[in-house]
């Protein structure tokens, strides 16, 4: 029941496709022209000159769609809340839960008593759904009782800019556990996709090597490495 | 534990703010000399035109903010979906839940076997939630249990062209029982305050006469009021 | 100086990735699974259903990444009013006009009388551009006597779904012929990449069979091939 | 022909909106009752805490509409770029240009010679303009010769959290000369209509009291009153 990310889709040659978008703001020449015209070299120019002066508007011409399995209702909730990005989530409405399915945190996992009272209070739970199913109880009424733990699938779509945001809150060390091993997965997803768009990313302890909350963890990453190992 | 909403702030003078931004786009007049000219009348038959024309841009300069209490997260989770919204909710993270509220769905309150079965799974899953939390594990995992129905409190902000769309999505009957409330005490609210934005609404079976659903409720509102009637 | 689009990007197998995410809603199964499982039938009856039941937000996980050259300013400045789409356009802040280029609207084209007093017109607001530049005067602000109808470069990205709304808007022959010859471009360049999710598209005398518009042009569409040739 | 801006509309109680709206988050109450408990001391040490945490989103609760006259089309095309805001613009396709307007940069009124072009060339502009109609064509068609600069009429709406972007970016010396003064008077305004939401804004050399731009201009703002001096 770990969290599982499959990046399904994303735009070829998205670099490129980024590059070409930014250089023709301050040329006069067309994309398309310039497009054939760009090298890694020129490429990799180009987004360095995004990245120092922030003009990451043309990070947004390139998208990358994520399947998500084993991610509970708790991170569900969280993540929609991006709202420059597409969902497909799968209905309590309309699939019937019959596995008693429930992610568990791992400060409840490494807790042997706290463990024992998760579980039965899961089978317990999971028990009186099917009760209330077997009454006529409709299943998107008899899901008010499940676990906001609850495993859900989630397809997700966003943009680099989007994504680069995205890193930035979620993989800081005070977000929750489980989106942040959502935004950790995803970054190592889109990082071998298109290896020119995430050179860098995360939090400020990261990007700009000083942390900028109000209320430090007082823990910042030591690395992008350190940040993307588990 | 009811749902209630209170309409906390709004445009004041709404449509006329409405009227005179959408009279710019066709007259040589500035926008603040067409708001001194407007009398009711002139709103009015503006209105309509926007109306029967779709031209519903304008619509977007005024918005409403309502505080909702006594709703699920099923609920909230389903609502936060609406992107072109904003949104504050309470968190289960930081605020600890002491009272043991879950949102009881009507088909569960009318079925007493149900309604035993329910009440029985609720109390216990908040006698562990607070044992989990005397164990010592923090209030964002022990959450994990917590029943999908529980209440939670959210602020929502919504412009008037939004609202319309929210209005023809969650007022139809195939809409889930609970944010199709929300949405007619929504409705009620802002038709109370701002009269000529919202002289109609609600699914199309209200607003064009017929039901334009793939799969049809086969009971159509009989009129607004039938509608607006709880 | 016609207007020229080229479809720079495009997420692959989009028919395949809009299928699997809506399937996902109603099924226990995995996205990554459906995708696998998922054969051009099956893709098809989802789509046809999606169509049916306008679901369209599936739609938003796949996108399409246009370069426009040819375009005048009045269209760009049309075409930016769009917001749930992504933009790069050519700078007169910082790219220097040489040449007198101005899009010439057909009806002006199709006029002799009309034309020389364009062409005159044209070729003396250049002239003066080139001479307040030489006097120092920066291109920033040179730039204000240039004619809207200068032409442009931009590069711009729309999902699938928000593709559909824009087409549903700017193919009616109401709109601008500008940005309907770009409308019309998208559309066959969409068409080809990804038949499976345009198989129709455009206003809604195409779509739906009958004028929706409160003023009918009074000469609809015949068929989807009229719309679409030039 | 100077730029006039009007506040037309805006979300009464503001202040107390947005802190009564963050506190929910932190707080077992609803948004109604701590409303009703807040004091003007108290809202002052949350909008602070808010401004300290860079927790924005209860900002976006409340909205500002202003009414823009005297305005280029060089600038409402720059302005409309913002996506997160709602638009209503003054029509060229349908109002007819009879005056002959356009902008004057001010680079350009200081400069005798260049005065004396720009004004030929304006003139003879719109002769040609009206001759085209004369001619028979289209308002929309003849228009592609009006200069970029013309003036234009546009009612925008922004919430305040969109509002601080604007300004963190319009109000920076490296933005164009015109869109910078639209953002000045946007900021006198919504500071004398919601004090505490504003008591700081613009760009980083004011919000963080040092320069974070890739290419500095080299002549930082030294106070909150010098940026906001014409």
């Amino acid at each position: 029941m770990a969290i599982v990310l499959k990046l399904i889709a994303f735009t070829p040659n998205a670099a490129n496709v980024v590059a070409a978008s930014a250089k023709l703001c301050y040329s006069p020449s067309g994309a398309a022209d310039i497009l054939e015209g760009l090298d890694s070299k020129k490429i990799e120019s180009f987004l360095k000159m995004l990245n120092e002066t922030g003009h990451m508007s043309p990070f947004e011409h390139v998208s990358y769609t994520f399947a998500i399995e084993g991610i509970s209702r708790v991170a569900t909730h969280q993540l929609v809340r991006h709202r420059l990005a597409s969902y497909s989530q799968q209905s309590q409405r309309y699939v019937e839960m019959n596995v008693p399915s429930c992610i568990v945190p791992p400060s409840i996992l490494e807790n042997e008593y706290a463990l024992e009272i998760f579980q039965k209070q899961v089978d317990f739970t999971w028990e009186c759904y099917k009760k209330l199913v077997l009454l006529g109880i409709a299943k998107e009424d008899a899901r008010f009782i499940l676990p906001h733990g609850a495993e859900s699938r989630i397809v997700v779509t966003m943009n680099a800019r989007e994504l680069h945001l995205f890193f930035s809150l979620r993989l800081c060390k005070r977000a929750q556990w489980e989106i942040r091993e959502v935004a950790r997965q995803m970054f190592m997803l889109v990082r071998k996709a298109s290896p020119e768009l995430f050179v860098t990313g995360g939090p400020s302890c990261i990007v700009n090597g000083t942390c900028e909350e109000a209320h430090p963890c007082g823990d910042p990453y030591s690395s992008l490495e350190n940040m993307l190992s588990k």
